[in-house]
C-alpha cells in the first residue's frame, strides 16, 4: 500500500463489491448500446462506473464477456417473463416486448452486428452464447416448463424447439429483413404455435 | 475486332445464351461453396464457365449478385418443394433437406458468413435478399398457399409467418448454435406448428 489518498469514489466511500458489479454491468450494457462493439472498451466502462480497470479485468476475462453480460443485465427487466398463469397471454406480452426492443431501441442495430461479427469470430461467438443467448434461452425454457407443468402445453413438447419458433423467428426477420418485425408478427407467432396452423378436421372425418 | 482467332470454347462452338447463363450460374454457385465470398471473383467464374468477363458484367450488376444467384441456382434441386398433396409430409421432407444441406455441405459454413457480413454491408444485404432469400421465401409461400387452398391449413394463416417459424427457426440455430441443427429438430418444427403445442382441452371443459 502507498501513502497516496484513496481514489475519489464519487463521494460515496467504498462501495460493496456487488454494488460495484451491478454498476459496472449497467455501464457496460449502456455503452454497448450507445456505441456498439466498435466503441466499446474496458477503460470507458471503468470510467463510467467509477471502478478500476484492474477490478474489471479480474471479474471479466475479456472485453466481449463484459459487453455481453452488461447487455444481458440492461435488457433483463424489459425482457422479463410475466407469469400470470396464462401462457398464451404471457408469451404474447414477452415476444411483443422483444420486438419493440429490437424495433425501437439501439439494440436492433447492435445485436445484428454482434451476431454478424460472431459468424467469423469464434471468440465472440463463444462469449455471445455463454453470456447472452444461452442464459436468455434458459429463462424462456423455464417459463415454458412451468406452463407444461401446469398442463397448458402438451407433455411431449420440447421447449428448446419452441424457443426457435418464437424468438428465433424474430431473429430471422431481424437478420434477414425480407419482412417487417412488428407486434402483429409477435402475436401471430404465438397464436400459430399454440393452436397450430392445420385446419381442424371435422368431427368424425377419417382424414 | 482483331484478326486473332476466337477463344477456344471447349470444342463446343458458340453456345446459346441460356446455356451459357446456366453454366455460369452453376460455376458461380460451386465457386461460392468452395471458397466463400473471400475467394469469389468474376474472373474465376468466367474461366470456370468458359465465358467472357464482359458477358458476366453485362448480365450481373455485381460480384455479389452473381454469387447469390449462382447459389440459388445450385441449391434449387436440393431444396425443391415436393407436392404430394400431404402438407405435413411435404414440409418435413423439405425442412429435413434444408437441415442436411446446412449440416453436411459447405453451405453450412458459407451461408452464415454471408448473412454475418450482410449485417454491416448494406449492398451485400440487398443482394442477399434480392437474389436469394426473397425468391426462396416466395417458393415456400407458394407451397403453403397451395396447401391452404386445398383446405389443409387454416384460412387465416399468414404463410409469411410460417416461413419464419420453420426455416427461420433453422437459421436461428445455424447462426446462434446454442442447440444442434438435426433432422429431429426439423420434424419437431413441422409437428409443433401444424398441430399446435397447447394441450387440447377435454371436450366439454370450460377452461
Amino acid at each position: 500500500m502507498t501513502q497516496s489518498p484513496p481514489p475519489v469514489r464519487r463521494g460515496r466511500g467504498r462501495r460493496p463489491a456487488d454494488e460495484v458489479r451491478r454498476e459496472v454491468l449497467r455501464a457496460a450494457g449502456e455503452l454497448l448500446l450507445a456505441e456498439g462493439m466498435a466503441g466499446f472498451t474496458v477503460e470507458k466502462v471503468a470510467a463510467l462506473a467509477g471502478a478500476s480497470r484492474v477490478t474489471l479485468h479480474k471479474w471479466w476475462p475479456s472485453r466481449g464477456a463484459l459487453a455481453l453480460e452488461g447487455y444481458f443485465s440492461v435488457v433483463g427487466p424489459t425482457l422479463a417473463f410475466p407469469d400470470t398463469g396464462d401462457i398464451a397471454a404471457d408469451l404474447t406480452t414477452q415476444v411483443r416486448a422483444f420486438v419493440r426492443l429490437m424495433r425501437d431501441t439501439p439494440a436492433g442495430r447492435v445485436v445484428p452486428e454482434l451476431i454478424g461479427q460472431a459468424q467469423t469470430d469464434p471468440e465472440l461467438s463463444a462469449v455471445y452464447r455463454e453470456r447472452y443467448s444461452a442464459p436468455r434461452r434458459a429463462l424462456a425454457v423455464e417459463a415454458l416448463e412451468r406452463a407444461r407443468e401446469r398442463g397448458q402445453l402438451r407433455a411431449d413438447v420440447d421447449p428448446e424447439v419452441v424457443v426457435d419458433q418464437l424468438w428465433g423467428a424474430c431473429y430471422h426477420r431481424l437478420l434477414i429483413p425480407d419482412q417487417p418485425l412488428t407486434e402483429e408478427f409477435a402475436e401471430a407467432l404465438v397464436a400459430n404455435l399454440l393452436t397450430g396452423i392445420a385446419r381442424p378436421r371435422p368431427a368424425g372425418s377419417r382424414r
